[in-house]
């Protein structure tokens, strides 16, 4: 069965020529040359600076959420995974749920300014499958209220925003590597900071808020630190990256331009690049989304309702507030195989199936 | 220089086998099957059952606090990496000090006895270089008072007591596996729990508190996930165990012999075997430590006052409480030079220097 994003394993005397690199400086730990080397390469690569390579994309927002002081209450999104309000919950910051703008799938900044509260420190927002918040009206929202804003920009690798990096907005923005994730580490993530203050004081909190400098015990921190061997896969993928993007965005169009009238798309900013990080698409309701996924999966197509339920609707989230644009576009939204290695025509025979799920109703 | 602890680095032969099996199988996280079979060989190596590995020692610890319920505070010991403490702070938990023994410097049952307040819900004791705690009596106070034990066992890898593992003490046991332990995975930890339903609530814990079976959120949870390159290292460190071992306790049993009479060590367990994880020295004071340690530094010979200072003289962690044991020893220890690769000739040399240094007072 065709994972819904298999991982991405880059030639093995690639990946090798980076391990033996371990062997050369006896190195596996605590910033190590390799991911030093992979920090200043994806700095270069995105166009961006004060990059924060870290163990993975949950602990990115932890520790992001610590060296900006984010207390008390955080406006953040419901149709996400479970990671961005985990990460919050585990800093002690409650998640204060918005709706989303049922178009675009990301945080609706009207629905920011109804829900920020005398708690709130922060607001989180999440680029969904890759698409820019509206992140100038979300920047003003922040100034006037003077709330930190941290993106999760987990699905976001190499999207462009107005011709430049989307990870140079917000006080920070969060990546994953995950395994599944179009650039990956195997386990990894990587936090971007406007400030280089935060920047110098996230260093010191993932590896226990000790001084990188003297050793001292400064304040308390995490173990968040990125190994060498994670950082030698991503330096082995990143070689790569150029292709597995051209081959994600080829798949992407394939299935925008074969199902177009069969299914609705996500409305993508009209300033933003694409990635290909994921295919996803709506259905009619949450019922042909079932008989399609169904389908699929009984066809050896493995899809996924990525994100269903909504997370104000899970049982350790639920608040009985009614989100319902998040609500029903969990419902209908269902994440096609998306692979640098998935083929023009297998791309049109999962289309040839849907079709066949759809013309059958 | 010699470091404190070199990482140990397999054969990269023997390596390269266990990652060509990632290229093989295509999983590179998430319970991959190189996890599940270290998993499976360090429960037969170590005689244990219930063992859950993860990203690191300090989420070993938080996420064995979540799956024990363990809330408010915790006794535990000043004199520790500050790792220990962290994990509780983390989760939320006070740390609160009590004094340790001035032979075995782990924390004093007597002490524990005279902080465990109403406010308490578990006992956070450290076996200190390894050197197991006095488990009898601590199970005694806890199932008095009804408190959770979680020992932290990042030193104990491999250490007997009274004929078993150590580890089968407690409600749990955290390892860690970072780079400078005797046995370890690049950066990596493990939790062995006595209880089966806490080990499968933390199987879950580890990944965002997903239910394993469906998928669902049973409960907030963190990314604690050890990857397939972790385990792939492990697997093969694990193969030269017994040899490392084995080194490690002739390099420990030549400085033990060399500086007899000469400095102080800590008193070991005399129902507990040794695993050579560190090489621990007493000097008669403060001033006498410095002294042996800028002599050896300046003479290439790297030696770490670990721990100082203890954690209740620490500016985050500062109570005010008095903890003279813990004061004192952490200023008089310093952890010598001690991996499986150091000669007898070169050990000799460096208690030669240590010499120098006590017979020029």
């Amino acid at each position: 069965m065709n994972a819904v994003g298999s991982p991405y394993l880059p030639d093995p005397e690639k990946f090798h020529g980076y391990l033996n690199r371990i062997y050369e400086t006896g190195r596996l730990s605590n910033n190590g040359p390799l991911v030093r080397e992979l920090e200043e390469r994806l700095q270069d690569f995105l166009g961006i600076r004060n990059l924060l390579l870290v163990a993975n994309g949950t602990l990115a927002l932890q520790v992001a959420l610590k060296a900006l002081n984010v207390r008390h209450e955080a406006v953040t999104t419901p149709f996400t995974f479970i990671a961005t309000s985990a990460a919050l919950c585990n800093e002690g910051v409650t998640p204060r749920f918005a709706d989303i703008d049922p178009e675009s799938l990301n945080l609706s900044p009207e629905r920011i300014r109804g829900h920020a509260g005398p708690g709130t420190s922060a607001l989180v927002p999440v680029h969904v499958y890759g698409n820019p918040c509206d992140v100038e009206e979300i920047e003003r929202i922040a100034a006037n209220r003077d709330l930190a804003v941290i993106y999760d920009a987990a699905h976001a690798f190499g999207i462009d925003y107005d011709g430049n990096s989307i990870l140079r907005w917000g006080d920070a923005s969060v990546l994953s590597f995950h395994a599944t994730k179009l650039f990956h580490t195997g386990e990894g993530g990587g936090i971007v900071f406007w400030d280089d203050q935060a920047l110098e004081r996230a260093r010191s909190l993932i590896n226990f808020g000790l001084d990188p400098g003297n050793g001292e015990i400064k304040e308390i921190g995490l173990n968040a630190k990125m190994s060498e061997l994670h950082a030698a896969m991503g330096l082995a993928v990143l070689e790569d990256l150029p292709d597995i993007l051209a081959a994600r965005k080829e798949v992407l169009e394939t299935y925008e331009r074969e199902l177009q009238g069969w299914v609705e798309f996500q409305e993508w900013g009209p300033k933003a690049s694409k990635n290909g990080a994921y295919a996803p698409i709506l259905l009619s309701d949450v019922s042909e989304r079932k008989r399609v996924e169904k389908y699929l999966s009984g066809n050896g197509i493995a899809c996924r309702p990525y994100f269903s339920p909504a997370l104000h609707e899970t049982s350790p989230l639920r608040t009985g507030t009614d989100l319902p644009n998040a609500t029903a576009q969990a419902g209908r939204a269902l994440c096609l195989p998306i692979s640098p290695g998935l083929s023009r025509t297998r791309v049109k025979s999962i289309c040839d199936r849907i079709k066949t799920v759809l013309s059958n109703e």
